[in-house]
């Protein structure tokens, strides 16, 4: 299963593809899109643009896209992330894709057990099951590769999985 | 000089276009967008692509968005309502149209002389400004008259206007 992890931003979104097979991870591609430029509409159209190249080169199965906080700490700074979350679920949807949205909270939780874990812990653990080493700057696509482990994490959950079985029964 | 207003929403998103002329401002036409369904995905797909009908069908020059406040009464629909903003923008952006965004309270003020104007008297004055009856029920497409009927307004006071000339003079 291939898994497309979504960090949504107006200045930058973080984007990273994870391939999952079993318990296997690996890591396919990630980075950071800039789209720039002043007008609000502009920049929208050239995110859009950009998150439908990354769907198209890499035919992700999920796109997993984290959740917007209604009690974000900058409620003005939610509400333009929820712009670019908008163009990013619209191309998703486009593409035909399924979409999947988890909270930081819960990524966190699933990456590190704590969902208060700091940001540096979850990037230690991202980096720990992809087998990567941590390249300073790039928050944006650590955030989106966690997403896309989270879901990971939450698919193998979901499949039928014996707990324990008897030697005898074999 | 022909605007698009667009009072964006989730559930459902107004819109109205006014024929502007110097003074002269008549309706073209208003209406309401309601994508339905049940995945935010695909609601934003037929969002963009209604909204995309509307200017391809109308070509109007502005296209004005009401802005979404950060302070908010209930920030979760805040939010909801900021992504199908997003596309709603993205939209008018790919067609090439001037954007511009004002406040709710700037539109109330611009139409009625105070920013905590009730909703009924500025339907009261987009029916005057406009000469058409109120219809019960259609409270986004009065919204989005109001936003035209304010950027006309905008637009009229930018341009350079006498405020007496010396009879004299001529």
């Amino acid at each position: 299963m291939r898994v497309l992890g979504i960090d949504p931003g107006l200045t930058a979104s973080g984007y990273g593809i994870v391939d999952v097979n079993g318990r296997r991870e690996a890591l396919t591609e990630a980075g950071v899109i800039r789209p720039g430029g002043r007008e609000l509409s502009a920049r929208l159209r050239r995110l859009h643009q950009a998150i439908t190249e990354v769907l198209e080169e890499w035919q992700p199965e999920v796109v997993v896209i984290e959740e917007v906080y209604s009690k974000y700490r900058h409620p003005r700074t939610a509400i333009l992330m929820a712009h670019a979350r908008g163009v990013i679920c619209m191309a998703a949807g486009t593409a035909e894709r399924e979409v999947v949205h988890y909270g930081a909270s819960e990524v966190r939780r699933a990456l590190t057990g704590n969902g208060r874990a700091s940001e540096r812990q979850v990037r230690e653990m991202v980096c720990r099951r992809l087998g990567i080493g941590s390249h300073r700057g790039d928050d944006h696509a650590y955030d989106a590769l966690a997403l896309a482990l989270c879901h990971a994490g939450r698919a193998r959950a979901a499949a039928a999985r014996p707990l324990m079985t008897s030697e005898a029964a074999r």
